[in-house]
């Protein structure tokens, strides 16, 4: 790479220092590749961002656009000669406005710290990965990101009312609408979201909130198999029940959780819901929820009514991915199947696991279909390391010949980029192609994501 | 056009008799031009309109896409020589899961006889465009259509999972999924709704639904100006009030309204709002709705538990178009403001009827901040229609100037083309063209539409 080029960013956006740029290396994914970057650049403002994709179209460099890093398919990763935008420099809530119901925000803004401002002025943005603690808003744009409000509420392009967007070529526009309602002209906003960082850096999010929700009432139930919690699962989706969380952790899951966090699970428990509902009648809603679980054969259901025990429930489930890491190399898969389907989704995984001899640990959205069987093996170890691959490949086909899709809300990065074009038709992917070329003809925001260069 | 080329269509498809070609010439929308088109196409399966169009793109024909013809901004037309490709015949609807509580169905089906299908397996499709008796599902996805349960459910797009279409060129093609939740690549569903059939031709919708909504309550109150009946509006709409339907009319809608269909309304009643809450406490919700109300300074406020007067009010409010037809010659226009600058719009909407020397008629979604100042004036009188129509640009103009978009749910199509580029800016207008050339490169759907040719 040019260093004049370079230099032309100014010190304050470029860095070329070896310490930081290997920790630019790759996001918390697994098997994805990972490169040191020649330099990392930290824009502060949407004009900086502009200049750096004028200077990389100039001068041809690859740019991996990139939030807290802390994405988890690969779509930060580069390879060969490459820079990476980080965007968070970019962390200010430029504004929250209690009577629109809106915020507008820099993408550098950690999620948690979004939703904690606007909770301060009696609103609520609903969307909370795994992450929330640690990732940003832009992150969440980038990958439409989900959690587990999502089964009553939607994922983070639900909350998108508009964007501010800086192009390959370093052109700024803006998308959206600050208004309830508009449809004058094609929804861009929505092109974006998701598009993992592909199609240009967003500089600025303008979200709608709601009014804060009323604390929830939170269930616990256990299972003595996985399967009799998943037609409990199966069970309250048919009904239509507006809970608004819908966890299920497996037994594997549970004990690594309780390993590190001490919470006293009953042991030999097979499977745990965990369901929330902050509905006006929540007590209600979940008594109906309670018969269903009996009805699937539940062990144990319990109403808790104490808000910090229902926190701490969740911060336990919170702790499924940090607590199945202490296991050993682990591989996560993101599936998502439709609701009726997840009892057969949890018995495949089951056979996965029995034929490959590997621990599998299943948690979840489950409300919404949404999966995370984790693979469990020892990466020093090139049997172990070839059937965690098979068995991950195996499930995600198994979710797709479910009628559900290879990523529910991680995204494709690159660690399911081989994977798009067996979801989409051959006009589909030429299509995205097509897009894409319009938006960024010479392929350099993000190269070797989404898209199998195969 | 080439009558070999009509004729390898097949008789079944095409009709290029007079009566036939003479009822597609134009929508419903006034000013927006009329053409008759060299003939109609009436596929009847995604295999015909694929044939269709792989004639039309090796011909060069300009085709129009047609849903119902009940739209309001001219998307219908088509201007020089064209076909019409109509959706009529696809008109079945191919399944209702309860389970996943999904639909699938083709573009030609009622919107209202798809919401009866659903309804009577319990299921909701909450979107219910002014046109729900007789507009198309394709059509509101063509435009994105809103109604009157956007303010709590949302618009035709939220309900949108995936699609089936046609490329301009006959490729086939599906988009999104069926699954909660789903990232795998670019979200192409949202792209196509609201493109207003100027970027392929929809042939099947997976929506989603919802479990059949409570029996609402509904209030009544009115106002004796405008301005007090806005000041409601804006006050509800900070509380952020889990209202279902929140509505508004006029003196002269009511009038008119009355006269069409002696409601019996009280004379002199300045403003009207329609309020509806579906929510478990209905009751308690529109207690507060009418405190809000008598502190805007409402003459009446009445809540009534009756459905069947619920649904009387409701067919009111939907006479508001029909009737103010009823009075001359009509300009309906449709912005969207944010929520707190809706008395600031009736304000300056007041101005405008007085300036020109006009009546202007005001009803619509006030709880989304979507009106429908429609203009009455006299075609006849060349006086007339120009202050019409420098009322309509006005009006428009003002809502861009509040923060507000120049289409809430109606679409940009013929009426505000060369509106489109003062709402967006030059780098959004860019990529819109970008977008529209990757996916039809000869720009034969819909030309003349959404584009501003000038």
């Amino acid at each position: 790479m040019n260093p004049e080029a370079l230099a032309e960013l100014g010190a304050s956006v470029l860095s070329t220092d070896a310490d930081v740029t290997a920790a630019y290396a790759h996001d918390e994914s697994r098997l994805t590749g990972r490169s040191t970057p020649v330099a990392v650049l930290a824009p502060a403002s949407t004009a900086e961002v502009a200049a750096c994709l004028r200077v990389a179209t100039r001068e041809g460099w690859h740019v991996i656009p990139r939030g807290a890093g802390s994405g988890l398919s690969g779509a930060a990763n580069g390879a060969g000669e490459f820079v990476v935008l980080s965007t968070h420099r970019l962390d200010s809530i430029s504004s929250i406005d209690p009577v629109e119901r809106i915020a507008v925000v820099q993408p550098g803004v950690v999620t948690g710290d979004l939703r904690a401002a606007v909770a301060a002025q009696g609103l609520f943005y609903p969307p909370d990965p795994g992450s929330v603690a640690f990732s940003t808003i832009g992150g969440n744009v980038a990958t439409n990101a989900g959690g587990m409000c999502c089964v009553k509420y939607g994922v983070t392009g639900d909350f998108v009312l508009g964007l501010e967007v800086v192009l390959a070529d370093g052109r700024v526009m803006r998308t959206g609408r600050r208004t309830a309602k508009g449809v004058a002209g094609y929804d861009l906003t929505h092109l974006f979201v998701g598009s993992e960082g592909t199609l240009g850096v967003v500089t600025e999010i303008t979200v709608r909130l709601l009014p804060a929700p009323r604390p929830p009432l939170t269930l616990v139930a256990t299972f003595r198999s996985l399967t009799d919690a998943g037609q409990a699962v199966a069970a309250i989706a048919a009904t239509g029940s507006p809970v608004s969380m819908l966890e299920i952790m497996d037994r594997t899951t549970l004990e690594a959780v309780d390993r590190l966090a001490r919470m006293g699970f009953e042991p030999g428990t097979a499977a745990m819901l965990l369901v929330q509902s902050d509905e006006p009648d929540s007590a209600g809603v979940l008594a109906e929820v309670e018969k269903l679980c009996a009805g699937a054969g539940a062990v144990d259901v319990a109403v808790g009514d104490d808000p910090e025990e229902g926190a701490q429930l969740l911060e336990a489930r919170r702790l499924a991915l940090p607590a199945l890491e202490r296991l050993g190399d682990w591989l996560l898969d993101d599936v998502c199947v439709p609701r009726g389907r997840i009892v057969e989704l949890i018995e495949l995984i089951e056979g996965v696991a029995a034929d490959e001899g590997l621990t599998i640990g299943v948690f979840g959205h489950a409300g919404d279909g949404n999966m995370h069987p984790t693979v469990i093996f020892d990466d020093a170890d090139p049997h172990s390391r070839e059937a965690a691959l098979r068995a991950f490949d195996r499930i995600t086909e198994h979710a797709l010949a479910l009628g559900g899709t290879i990523t529910g809300e991680h995204g494709v990065g690159r660690l399911k980029r081989s994977w798009l074009a067996r979801e989409l038709d051959e006009t589909a992917m030429a299509v995205h192609r097509a897009v894409r070329s319009a938006l960024d003809p010479d392929g350099l925001l993000n190269p070797g994501n989404l898209f199998d260069p195969a």
